[in-house]
């Protein structure tokens, strides 16, 4: 049983679940916005609200760094901080000291690593990761965990697992020491780790069981590996992840994927695919992926997507989107920004229809 | 009398008016906020309908150059391209092709100038360019003039004064002789030259009310001359400028020349100020400029200004704004210039109250 997690119906392996948080509920299976600097990129949290999204995710490696964690605690969390009054993710920050900072070192406490941003020295650990996402006030937080890169040795594997699962129960033990700042009660997921070696992936997730978290996390997928890696750990999901507590495979947002990950039975993913994506001029339909920047769009006039009823299809052409990328214009980011998270809020809201 | 434009009360030199286009009324005095490129940087059109702006410009040299004007007439003209509804003018580009190309070579016909995007030459003509503002399709087009730059002597601007009045003639010429294409009555502006000659600028006006347009502006202002020598000009405005037709200040934006100009009877105004000023961090408020992005700001959880309606005041505090700017979001961007368009409108709302 789980607290914040009920599955209201199964088809096979796929479930239709609800998650319930302090700021709401969210309809599962479902997909995080990133809004890795309190702000998804090119949105505005009111607008996201308005339209039914119901949760994000923040990042607490980005936070730290900017504004800094005294800020965040003066603004009375990072709900209050952005405007956001939903569900709130926050990813623990160890995806971002292995793919963003200059540096990165292991200490027998945790991990050492050098900003991004003026290349500034600073500690995470198990315990430090926890107390700051207790300052960031967000209603799921995740243990810090090493993100392995790939493809590494089944020797660095076995090595990084058990540092995880060492950091998840110093992690949990911090949780239970310590309380909410703000009011309201906040949840913890472990990530399971193990590269693509399905022996290290059950032991973590054994292991992980036995610290008994609010919910389970897929982590150190789609960093690089092939399309039949990331299936191959989906696949594993079912099996090695307990029934009644909510599935998150951590980055994963390519349709297929998603598609593919809710029939083995994972509820919740986040990825940047759909706001990334925009930003470039890639918009996603039911026909297809649009590439508006392409010369065969300069003269059409036709919307986006027929039917879609975001603000861009509704009131713009493809012609003047591609304009708009072809002229740098800030515009072009934001209509397509808001496309895409309309296409996936109905790509999500599909899916859980089809189940 | 004008066909256009309306004057509903007099005080002192100040004007109340209305200006009537094929798309609507324009309350006067007001500020057009700058659509360069067919897009009011980081604002969808669509909004600024909704937000109740009136009037936006739009520019030929860049339209012409990109998307190209065969883009602009499948489209139906730029207001069904962009998706506004309202009034639009569009200036000649005269100015941009001071500012911004790379070569300037005076021909007997017109001008010759290098693209700042490809390096391509190409030519405008008085004639062509009311071609080009036909396919535009704007509500009102302003004459190609040629923008001297500040200081110049006065045996220069004597002598481009009489290039600009030749082509104001020629381009009316053609205006006549042509017509609108997609069915709605188009009107044409002079544009005022002589730098800060007054002599100069008289005859000019003189000369170019023979010539008869829909509407007068001063032109070649605020392009880097002192703010005594912006007035001076500004200053001349009610005497040599005819009281029945409107007349429009152009690229002037800053708050007190705006009221400046006002007391002396200008109607219209266009300017980036608002605009750009928001992206670099600067934000308009009733007790004066904020600069958001200085640390002050950093934990300041009050509104930017306060009773403000705006989304950004509305839903977010200056320190999420700093830390948006500090984090280079989108958003940082577009919160602000929303506040700052607010703001302008509600100037020229309070400028037009206190008539």
């Amino acid at each position: 049983m789980s607290e914040i997690f009920e599955i209201v119906k199964k088809n096979g392996k796929k479930r239709l679940g609800v998650l319930k948080t302090a700021h709401g509920i969210v309809e599962t299976p479902n997909l995080m916005f990133v809004a890795t600097q309190a702000s998804v990129k090119a949105m505005s949290a009111k607008d996201l609200f308005d339209w039914g999204i119901q949760f994000l995710i923040t990042n607490t490696y980005h936070l730290y760094l900017r504004p800094g964690l005294e800020i965040i605690k003066n603004a009375g969390g990072v709900h209050k901080f952005m405007g956001w009054e939903r569900t709130l993710f926050s990813d623990s920050g160890g995806f971002q000291i292995f793919s963003l900072s200059k540096l990165r070192k292991f200490k027998d406490n945790g991990v050492i690593f050098q900003s991004h941003i003026d290349g500034s020295y600073h500690e995470f650990t198990p315990e430090n990761n926890v107390d700051m996402q207790r300052v960031l006030g967000t209603d799921v937080m995740m243990v810090l965990d090493e993100c392995m890169e790939y493809p590494v040795t089944f020797e660095y594997a076995k090595h990084s697992v058990k540092r995880t699962l060492d950091w998840a129960k110093r992690a949990r033990e911090q949780f239970l020491k310590t309380s909410p700042i703000y009011g309201y009660k906040q949840y913890q997921f472990g990530i399971i780790q193990g590269s693509i070696f399905e022996n290290l992936r059950e032991y973590c997730s054994k292991e992980l069981q036995k610290v008994d978290f609010d919910g389970y996390a897929m982590g150190g997928v789609a960093i690089g590996e092939s399309k039949d890696y990331i299936r191959k750990v989906i696949d594993m999901g079912d099996r090695i992840m307990p029934n009644d507590k909510p599935r998150y495979l951590m980055g994963v947002g390519e349709e297929d994927d998603i598609k593919y990950a809710v029939e083995k039975g994972f509820d919740l993913f986040d990825c940047v695919v759909p706001t990334r994506n925009a930003r470039n001029g890639a918009l996603f339909t039911e026909k297809g992926k649009i590439l508006i920047k392409n010369a065969k769009y300069k003269n059409d006039f036709s919307p986006v997507e027929e039917g879609c009823n975001c603000h861009l299809c509704k009131n713009y052409t493809r012609a003047y989107l591609h304009h708009l990328f072809k002229s740098k214009e800030m515009l072009a980011g934001i209509l397509a920004t808001e496309h895409n998270i309309n296409y996936y809020m109905r790509l999500m809201k599909k899916i859980r229809g089809s189940i």
